[in-house]
């Protein structure tokens, strides 16, 4: 046993966390918000959480281990995360079999909390045959044994249904499972399904950049699987706007946009069915949440309007859409439930946030902020009974685009900049690879040192010191990070004047926003008592940085919360709830949405807040 | 003005009719039955009814016929049936144009009896514009207007609508006319459409053989078009129980005949459609009512426990279906409903002629059948607060199959044959073309002449005669009805013991049923107050004859109603009435099935009425 704190690395995420004695690896792991498979909850009976040891001890391999592996693989180093702990500082080997999407876990405990009370109900029901005596229609027979068996689930037959329920009642002896949907004015009956075949939920993230999808037991409320894939619009536009300009060329461009993503989260469904021997004419139910621009494109609804000014929705109410009618070739009568948005830049995966962090329900007396921070950051905050919401342009650099030598998070991406006093750089890429060029966390870290060791003026100006160099370019001076001679692309890998820019106009808008709705509350940063900060990149960097160049406040540091992927946490607690789904309802119709382009004090609090540092007190 | 009685004939349908002093041709067609466009209702406003008269002599053109038709086309005989009065016998050509579904019209006055309270609301609303003071989403803005100015039409909006909501809106100034439509909770907006826009409503009767469509104004309940075709799925089995085996060869030959018949329809509301200047995206609402195969076949439904014991159907309950579940390209939340079935072999036309003629809500004192003869004949019986239905398969020999020189009723079939009882033969072509062959009601006369005149026995063995020879095959006499020399085809036009077996099989069938629904409520064909007879065939059939050969039962002639499609007529009161809709499902719910091919006194009865003539009092 150990008895000691002890680190693990964890590759090919490039994690770095502190193990407590006696705590398994998965726990480390779901603390870290590092995506290990934990079908089981973590009690030795999945077998889904294999990791590889390449350095340091482990306890012994429990019974369950040795059951799992034989001599040779336990040779190699296979364990299970759920029994094996560090006895030394480790480096582990997460195969790809084993990984979730990554910014999962650490907010998957929080599903637990919510009842198992969904907009699905299965029901085991014995249908009586056909015979010269009873002539019913088959569709009559199934509505009168629903309604005998279980009087308050009577109701309609979804019509497409009806095109196997002849053929599968047949097939399996008059013996199925009966799902039936709750609707405005009762049940409907979506599915038939082999006794044998388990009923599933998907719930999906649906992000300008990635998607995370969630395949859900629809009987017990066990996620079974969860995948995390690029959101295939990408190749036709990188942020929101370029895809909105895009679906605006024609009727044909945004049915492409919209199939390309159906095909997508399809294709996603399909895998995560197909890893546990399903299908997806088995999915019964699911939840979509992206921002509004991702939420009309995958609708097919038109974005003209949202992309010009007043920039309003077509649509901002919950949505139960049949699959069929978006494409989606699910289980017959199957729906689409997508959460409210509350305004053009504010969407329903803003709205799952606030949900799954309890934000949109949290106690009056208390200020609760939360950030989503990406492409375009979306800011909540809960204060004295209110819930204001606004948007902020802060632009993809802190996905590395716009930024001379930036990349997303992958092998070889520096992650991590430390400038010790003594002028030591220290950098860290993913995987320890051989640097390629920078990641968010890593510009942001960079900055943040730079300004700290008085490298750069508030305005982001550079002076004279060791590795700054005048840009080839003729605009200022550039910093090298890493010299040709150690980088993995034979070339200096170096930040620019116009990186520098980039990353200011994208945490002064995001700072700007946050002071706004401060104002409008009354309130200043100091008041504020939580601050949850989602999404992938909010999981990955370092609080200090963002606070030292001002992009967050500097409150006390406990009261910071980074919960990673909390829009699809939301979205699975929807599919889960329908009381999360009315949650959900209700927090969309309270958030008052602060449109900041309009707003006639956004101007002088950006000139502010574009500035390095902390704004200076008013 | 006419001051006597005069025969016209009016061609191509081929029909005679007696019109009284001062009647318009128009009205006599009405009474007659023969299809003659009205849409204005007969006031000379539509232009419509264009006729050319080829023989006799009419009433002056009237100052409206002088204003549609130039002097040229007075001349060539061109009027309009609504104007023109005959002062002789006439002879006139009605143009396809101005052709209806041959039998629709004479029914057509019954619709007026419906009040006019359809499924669909129209409403003319206009919508506050976006603004930057005003951000609702366009959706959002649509239901609070909805609110405001008809509190009780609120409801959600069809999601496939908002695809178009934004521009259409916007493209009108924010002035539409918005469609509502009753759902089972509430409302739903399910169409908005510029305010010039008409919102039409499309009523079918879908039979094996033919299709008949209706194009009505939703926001005013008049009529705009009517028009038939053959169902397209005649390439692929010419009765129910031939495309039932076609489906069941495969999932893509189902899908192939439900195609058909969905593109058939889609063309024929097209056609309509395009014939006013409108589209088939103004079609908000849809009832199509068609024999429970076509039903099952039109939705994609299986047919396999339709076409084996017991026959059951799918599904029987009315269902309501979006029209782009079914491929129609209809208004974007459009519906289709279906009317319920009552049995395998007993549909929604069935229930909809019950409808349509009074039979489902006869007075309890009198006793009321109606017969819809085809394929299978659909026969209904209101006795003493019963409501009895069956189906026989009397087979396609009325459709002249099965018949050696059978044909369908077109330009040469015989289709009325009188033998006086000095032995003169007189025949009837449809069009007086050259005999080419005989239609149902022409081999329904045949044998009832040859029967009354005592050349055929009771059993249909022929006894020699004037033009009875042995026939070439061996197998007993034939009668010859056109020599070669007089036909149209260059041989003999022969009437076969064959030919007489396959009626003697349809009438038995036909009688044993009535017979026993008789039986089953415990009174005797005298009894009977009044019988319909309903569908094409029955429309065109000579009462005598079938009285003759003992199809019919000898009752007192003025009982007998011969009503044209009434199938047709009750799917258009049901896309007129949600009431009518109510009073069909109580119809399907009273109706008693007899199931026919169990029925101990079937066999003993169809024994009995395969003989021609009436059968024996018991």
């Amino acid at each position: 046993m150990s008895t000691q704190q002890t680190v693990i690395d964890f590759e090919p995420v490039g994690r770095r966390a502190t193990a407590q004695p006696n705590e398994t690896i998965l726990q480390v792991a779901q603390r870290a918000g590092v995506g290990i498979m934990a079908v089981c909850g973590g009690h030795g009976t999945c077998g889904r959480c294999v990791v590889q040891v390449r350095a340091g001890q482990l306890s012994e391999p429990t019974a369950v281990e040795k059951k799992r592996f034989n001599p040779d693989q336990l040779a190699q180093g296979f364990r299970l995360a759920c029994q094996a702990k560090p006895l030394t500082d480790i480096k582990l080997y997460i195969p790809p079999s084993s990984m979730t999407t990554t910014q999962r876990t650490q907010v998957e405990g929080k599903e637990y909390e919510v009842e198992f009370e969904p907009a699905v109900k299965v029901v085991r029901l014995k249908i009586p045959p056909a015979s010269l005596e009873d002539l019913r229609s088959d569709a009559q027979r199934l509505r009168d044994v629903c309604r005998e068996q279980c009087p308050d689930l009577d109701g309609r037959i979804d019509f497409t249904l009806l095109r196997q329920l002849s053929h599968v009642v047949r097939q399996h002896n008059w013996d199925v499972k009966v799902v039936l949907r709750q609707t405005a004015d009762g049940h409907e009956v979506i599915a038939v399904l082999p006794p044998a075949q388990i009923p599933l939920g998907l719930a999906v993230d649906l992000g300008t950049t990635k998607v995370a999808g969630y395949l859900v037991n629809m009987e017990t409320g066990e996620t079974l699987q969860a995948k995390g894939i690029m959101n295939p619009q990408i190749s036709y536009g990188e942020d929101v706007m370029a895809r909105i300009t895009y679906a605006m060329e024609g009727p044909e461009k945004a049915e492409t946009l919209r199939l390309a993503i159906v095909h997508g989260i399809e294709d996603l469904a399909k895998d995560m069915c197909k890893a546990i021997g399903a299908g997806i004419d088995q999915i019964v139910e699911s939840v979509i949440v992206g921002n509004t621009a991702m939420h009309h494109l995958f609708l097919g609804l038109p974005v003209h309007q949202l992309g010009t000014a007043p920039y309003v929705p077509a649509e901002n109410m919950a949505l139960d859409v049949k699959a069929r009618d978006i494409g989606f070739r699910f289980a017959p009568g199957a729906y689409v439930h997508l959460l409210p948005n509350i305004a053009g830049f504010v969407g329903a995966d803003h709205v799952a946030m606030l949900l799954a962090t309890g934000i949109g329900e949290a106690p009056e007396d208390e200020v609760w902020v939360g950030m989503d921070i990406g492409t375009n950051t979306e800011i909540g905050m809960s204060a004295r009974g209110r819930l204001l919401t606004c948007s902020t342009a802060s632009g993809p650099a802190f996905e590395g685009a716009h930024i001379k030598y930036g990349m997303r998070a992958a092998p070889g991406a520096i992650e991590a900049v430390r400038l010790e006093e003594d002028g030591e750089l220290r950098v860290r890429t993913i995987d320890n690879q051989p640097a390629v060029g920078i990641c968010g966390s890593g510009i942001l870290d960079v900055i943040a040192e730079l300004y700290k060791r008085g490298i750069l003026n508030r305005r982001g100006a550079m002076s004279e010191a060791p590795r700054v160099r005048p840009s080839n370019d003729g605009r200022g001076h550039e910093y090298v990070l890493v010299p040709a001679e150690e980088s993995g692309i034979q070339e200096d890998i170096t930040v620019s004047r116009g990186d520098i820019s980039e990353i200011q106009l994208a945490k002064g808008a995001m700072r700007a926003g946050l002071n706004l709705l401060l104002q409008t509350a009354g309130l200043t940063d100091q008041d504020i008592t939580r601050f949850v900060i989602a999404g992938a990149f909010g999981t990955y960097i370092d609080l200090e940085s963002a606070i030292t160049i001002g992009m967050l406040p500097a409150i006390p540091r406990h009261r910071f919360v980074q919960v990673g992927n909390a829009a699809g946490i939301g979205a699975k607690q929807a599919l889960l709830s329908v009381k999360r789904r009315q949650q959900a309802v209700a927090i969309a119709r309270k958030a008052e949405y602060i449109e900041l382009t309009t707003d006639p004090r956004f101007t002088g609090e950006f000139a502010r807040t574009i500035q390095l540092g902390q704004p200076d007190a008013r």
